[in-house]
């Protein structure tokens, strides 16, 4: 049988390219003790894959030059050769961006409850890795208090979305920062963020006093998925002891020279901020608790979110360089 | 009485120069309810003043034209408006750099136990904000553990020398960063670090490397005095949840232009990294119990430190102006 798999073709330097990848007809592959084989029905398309593509830096262990991408991915069980896993499982977990999917299952695969009512696709959303970043990252490490104003950037992505609702429900302000009029807008119509700020053709001074107009109590947490010039204004607009979780610099993966400087980062001291990096996996013995909160929060309507579905494997990658021109709404991913 | 104070002449831009302070004559302040009138005997010189010299933000209150610079000083109280101080007290307290000083105790005033041995100096250095921020920057910010690996940036200077001899006593491997041969020579020899590296000279890549080979098993903290391409480069080479306690960013202050990029900031996602600004006074309530132990470790020999004192308000400018080319040793201050 045919399996079908987007590996890497070459190593970018700067701007992914078409090039960079191809789909490759493959064997589908054995698995050994321990793993599990998966027909995956959708994979995730996620940004953060951008850091696994480059040259070996010593500490994360790039994909290889023909190697398959990594990818969450929800399926079925087709083979197990690990006991806690049946044929005909459905799970989630993290895995690859190919039609079937031979992996050891780790702490961020779980089984998908058989009596789930919610489509298939929002394990990969709002019950997937995604909705838990936003979940872990906000409360965890931003830890905001009611009362407390919350600034989200790419906010009207499929992470940034789910923080700015779930920090409504904490109590929080929320202003949003995306790109575009229509990005803008979805923020207060469709997520019930307080304000929301386009970034689009600001200067940093500009940006500043953006932020400064639609949170004038300041900034007590910047969930940021960006980094670069909007982490430089959400610097200058912390309150004391403001904590910033960074859930990842999108902004600077995909650059060919030196990201911008960061002219506030001084402000850390005076205002005793905190900058934390987060993974999600590292709070995975949390998940079900934080699975079933959220889940709740979906059915009584609390939390909206967007899903962006390609079809088929050869739309994955075209779809996947989208998410670098921020053209993307809310969490993509492709239908195998 | 003529009170001789240094006050701030016109606003530095970039690099501070002698004409933006100049000492004046003043009169012997008067002190309303609460305050108290000190005749300082050593007054503080710290870099981080050049924060309080610019421009307001909005954040910093920054000191006005005109006014007195600010200084940790230690002195005897000559008139007293608060039931807590009586003339004669000797107290050591956030001041004024000048010869009489009135101010409101604070958080980071206390009165010194008659009965202390220590040269009065001390209690600027050791047991003053220096090595106070020594202690709580490293310990519960930085909370390294026994065997980990801590570097420390501006490691000679008074606050980095202290915190390599405190991650010592914690029983982690230190290495420091600093200016020039003698002062990598002085942290092996005198403060106990298992390794120095010469930041002179060197690149990006070549700072890492020094890194890397003086520091085999990584960096678990790193202790900043000093930002820009030192933190570029220990980001570089931080383990995994590594911490970066930030005391100061010296080599952003005097900056006429913005600081270096960051190239290896996005690295806090995938390595789980913390950096977080620390101001001392935050950790006030806890000072007697942190006094007490340093008070210890120098008793028994285990903390050794240098001071650097010129003589008389006069020489206060061009010794503060030295913090900023990094030819000072130990914490610096002025006999009064």
């Amino acid at each position: 049988m045919v399996n079908r798999s987007v590996v890497l073709q070459s190593r970018p330097s700067g701007p992914l390219s078409p090039g960079n990848f191809s789909v490759v007809d493959q064997e589908l592959p054995d698995i050994s003790e321990g793993q599990i084989l998966v027909k995956n029905a959708f994979a995730s398309l996620d940004p953060g894959v951008r850091k696994l593509l480059g040259e070996p830096d010593g500490y994360i262990e790039p994909i290889p030059i023909g190697g398959v991408l990594c990818a969450p991915a929800v399926g079925r069980v087709v083979a197990s050769k690990d006991p806690n896993y049946k044929e005909g499982d459905i799970v989630v977990g993290t895995s690859f961006l190919q039609e079937y999917a031979a992996f050891t299952p780790g702490p961020m695969t779980w089984k998908i409850d058989s009596n789930s009512k919610v489509p298939l696709s929002n394990h990969l959303s709002a019950l997937g890795a995604t909705g838990m970043t936003a979940y872990f990252g906000l409360l965890e490490v931003g830890q905001p208090q009611p009362g407390e104003t919350v600034l989200v950037s790419a906010a009207s992505g499929a992470v940034g979305s789910i923080v700015g609702q779930i920090a409504k429900i904490k109590g929080c302000k929320v202003v949003g920062i995306a790109g575009g009029a229509e990005k803008c807008k979805r923020l207060t119509n469709e997520f019930g963020f307080d304000a929301s700020i386009d970034y689009r053709g600001k200067s940093l001074p500009e940006l500043v006093s953006a932020i400064r107009s639609a949170a004038p109590d300041g900034i007590d947490v910047f969930f940021d998925n960006v980094g670069g010039f909007q982490l430089d204004a959400a610097l200058d607009c912390m309150n004391w002891k403001g904590r910033i979780p960074v859930c990842g610099l999108v902004s600077e993966y995909n650059l060919e020279g030196p990201p911008p400087a960061l002219t506030n980062l001084f402000k850390i001291v005076g205002k005793v901020l905190r900058i934390e990096g987060f993974l999600v996996f590292t709070f995975s013995d949390r998940i079900p608790q934080a699975l079933s909160e959220m889940e709740g929060w979906i059915n009584s309507g609390q939390i909206a979110f967007r899903e962006e579905i390609c079809d088929g494997i050869e739309a994955a990658v075209p779809t996947f360089l989208k998410l670098f021109d921020s053209s993307n709404s809310g969490k993509t991913m492709v239908r195998l």
